[in-house]
């Protein structure tokens, strides 16, 4: 058996996320349908985790075995006509028996992108967050220091998602301005459901100057969903990197 | 009376052009809708020149008289308020009377975008073109020097737009290439119908080495429209400064 890794870049806007769903379009069902047709198997995709729906990728990554003989060129190009144009294989390599997606995976990072500006972009309404009001980038970086390293990231995830361990290290969390545009980078060794976009959101109130100096500190001890600011929208938010 | 200048930012996929045409969705007529709205007076928008079907604009300029007072912030946030996401008002400017977007300009650069590589993008499907076939730069570049200055253009106009004095001044052409993207910038006192994608075609034909060096400049000097290359797509195309 052959064990094939998949580089995925999607603009998720149109999809459920990844994960299938029964009755609604995701990119992992898209992309099986489209593997399914190729190489007429049934195939499984195993990911190195979820994306919500509305969130992108510029490098997901994604393993599968197989018995087919396919070469990995053909396989690309294959995959690529049988996919929408907002699902692309940008690599399908040849991966080591026990190369896992998800269990393999180190760290990963996602790019939070605001427009800052006070008119929106023609260009962009799908992959940036459109945030005409000012934001003060230094309080957001300062304030953001407290959330690296290992902590029990309760209160930025999504409430009703429990049952996991709740323990994750930032390794990685950079903002930065060019021009009018924000990018809030954070690489972690994993995420909890919404936690993204759980920081942004709360950073963001940071930056409009509606939380003072400390706050961070104190949502993060107090373990309680419910003094986070509002989960940032799905759209400014992109897979960037899964290393291993 | 005033007379206002706007700078507009468009994507132009959705749209029969710039030009008012009856029945057809153009950027022209959206705008000046907006603009009766709001003003409550029949305007029509002077354009520095039109853009067609699929082209975009990462800064146009219209300029229109009003015995409007609304002042200019407020002007330019009504009008993105009632305007789709995909026409963006980016600046609202108070003009010299005898300014006129057209006659005014001295020149204008438009910006064509090749993705060079052997698979698409997922986010770039309307604004890039999609080759992927090898294209030699060098031979791009060079062939493209004797375009510079002024010239009769006829060769590279849409056939069937013969009324009008063929000769223009290409002022700077310049290819580069950034990772997998190929810009392909020219700037002109002026643009017959279809001059710029006709060039880039043309150019492309040069790149896949279909065109042996020297066949653009027997193209010039023959006139003719039918030893052309074919029209690059519009989605490429986008209009980026309107020099004064």
């Amino acid at each position: 058996m052959r064990n094939i890794k998949l580089h995925i870049e999607y603009d998720g806007t149109n999809y459920s996320g990844w994960q299938v769903q029964k009755k609604l379009k995701t990119i992992q069902s898209t992309i099986e349908s489209a593997l399914r047709k190729i190489l007429q198997e049934k195939i499984r995709l195993i990911v190195s985790g979820r994306t919500d729906t509305g969130v992108h990728a510029q490098d997901q990554v994604a393993n599968f075995s197989t018995q087919s003989k396919i070469s990995l060129l053909k396989l690309r190009s294959a995959l690529n006509s049988n996919l929408p144009f907002d699902i692309t294989i940008t690599k399908a390599e040849e991966a080591r028996r026990d190369f896992h997606s998800r269990f393999s995976a180190n760290s990963k990072l996602y790019r939070y992108t605001i427009l800052n500006r006070p008119y929106r972009s023609s260009f962009l309404r799908n992959t940036v967050y459109f945030c005409p009001y000012p934001l003060d980038l230094k309080a957001m970086q300062k304030e953001s220091l407290v959330l690296l390293g290992r902590h029990d990231f309760c209160a930025f995830r999504a409430s009703g998602s429990s049952n996991q361990n709740p323990v994750r290290t930032i390794k990685k969390l950079k903002i930065n301005r060019k021009r009018d545009y924000i990018y809030i980078e954070i690489e972690a060794d994993g995420f909890l459901y919404n936690m993204a976009r759980s920081i942004v959101g709360t950073l963001i109130e940071v930056g409009r100057g509606r939380f003072p100096g400390g706050t961070l500190k104190k949502i993060l001890l107090s373990k309680n969903r419910r003094l986070t600011g509002p989960t940032a929208p799905a759209r400014g938010l992109c897979l960037v990197k899964v290393n291993y």
